[in-house]
């Protein structure tokens, strides 16, 4: 499967509502004005109402599929997007001009916040030249030193994300330096009980498989060559990284130095929570919303998926 | 550059002699045939000398360059390869068929061993298809979590062998995953604490800036886009990374999803130590050795590289 094909069957699934906090700017409108043109999703714009008009490429594309929310401002439009999720009038949250923590604030409110009893984490899913299969990985951007609690959401909703895209069982690798349990490296022993809380039916719906190494989480040859007994060696779906930096760095060098594509968002609240940067690509940003929408799929459709990609 | 003008580079300089600890395995032996036929260096091997010579394929390269200790196992090789560059019977020690503590623990024996002041740490020069320059990675092996003093002598080791290998003045990026200070994440701290060091001359011929994110050290447009007033940013040619564990995975990353080539060592010690694994490309343990090698070149040496290569 390919991130293409992900926007291509986001398409056809029921149409969603987005709610864009901060839609006056050039970037976010870009990204809106395509996933227009591919019938992706209904959009509520808050902003600037004058200069979100004045920035469309094609005004035209404000129809029944778009509605300009006038706002006084980037914090205005942050609380009224999420308000709108909260209220059922938009069923995700994209973010556009304004901060990621005054988003984040909005979401985490109280009264018309979009709060679970789980914590909130990115997951995002990488399309790599040459390698053979999508590679989520989590968290790269929201939990900067996660303890082992965290870590279990952070497990828990990523393979819900997995789930909806097609992947019944999706096969989950803790990676830290080396594939055996060293207690100098606590990241190691956080992963080897990640793995026998998944024996114990403590995290369901995956097979978690650590502490690996990088290599050995994705290669066959490299676990083969270890000696590992594990059904997830060699062919983990969901990398799931010991901290924020590693996250980030692997990010980074999959976007930059392998030429990855990639579609990301935060999972863990009631709706998913688009967080595009201005540097990401339009290609980067469609996927990101096609995965946030595939993500809001009824348990029918996800079991359809699974028909058709399996 | 390439790594491999650093091999054609490396057989030209004044012929030194790598101690090999183990060379009883067919893997190592490949390599050091390889080294002979390039005219890399002279060997010492220590090992069953009936099993290197059944392992060879070409007995003849056993010459004037190459001398065969029969041992009595991989601990006594180490023992014997570690003290022959003591004695200053070789320059260098290379890992054949032993595990990685037993030579560390050659190495740091008081009596006979390699110590200097400064801590041990790995460092590797990366190739990296379509991006244009070599890119240094320290520490992705030795360090687990190394301290600030510790990450001086890290930079310190890699700004060594990077003036050998022809940088006069290596930028040097201590990456995170921001490239703010922010206290929740002690890594960003270390990294402004070690810029500052470099400003104040306790950190030398080096240019020494972070916190920087992997893609604002790398990419100027990067840089750029953050605003970033800075010489390194967008220019890095030495990453300090702040764990073994986002070393080890983007060193791993690099390898297996951009296709990179890699030569490294552990440096710090009074001799170059070569760890190349079997799962190594001979190539790669080939600019393993000639990286070693240009470590060893005298300061004339360096200064004339500077002038063919800049």
């Amino acid at each position: 499967m390919k991130l293409d094909d992900l926007v291509l069957e986001a398409a056809q699934l029921p149409q969603k509502t987005i709610a864009v906090a901060a839609a006056d700017d050039d970037k976010v409108l870009e990204v809106i004005e395509e996933a227009l043109k591919r019938k992706l999703a209904s959009f509520l714009l808050f902003g600037k109402e004058q200069r979100i008009k004045s920035l469309l490429d094609d005004p035209s594309v404000v129809n029944d599929d778009v509605e300009i929310i006038d706002t006084t401002g980037p914090e205005q439009s942050a609380h009224l997007a999420v308000k709108a999720v909260h209220e059922g009038k938009a069923d995700l949250v994209m973010k556009g001009m304004v901060s990621t923590s005054v988003i984040l604030k909005a979401v985490l409110n109280k009264d018309y916040g979009l709060r679970t009893g789980r914590i909130l984490s990115h997951v995002a899913v990488f399309e790599i030249p040459f390698f053979d299969r999508f590679l989520f990985i989590t968290d790269s951007a929201m939990n900067v030193s996660p303890s082992l609690e965290q870590k279990v959401d952070i497990v828990i909703n990523a393979v819900e994300v997995a789930h909806k895209i097609g992947y019944p069982v999706p096969k989950v690798a803790p990676i830290t330096a080396v594939e055996v349990v060293n207690p100098d490296m606590a990241a190691t022993m956080d992963a080897a009980v990640l793995t026998q809380m998944n024996r114990r039916g403590q995290i369901k719906n995956c097979l978690i498989d650590g502490p690996l190494a990088l290599d050995n989480a994705i290669s066959f040859e490299a676990a083969r060559y270890k000696g590992l007994e594990s059904d997830v060696a060699g062919r983990a779906d969901i990398l799931l990284v010991p901290t924020v930096e590693v996250g980030n760095i692997l990010y980074k060098s999959l976007v930059y130095f392998a030429n990855a594509s990639v579609g990301g968002f935060i999972a863990g609240a009631k709706a998913p929570i688009i967080l595009t940067s201005r540097t990401d690509s339009t290609n980067n940003k469609l996927y990101s919303i096609a995965m946030a929408l595939h993500s809001l799929k009824s348990e029918t459709e996800a079991q359809n998926n699974y028909l058709v990609s399996h």
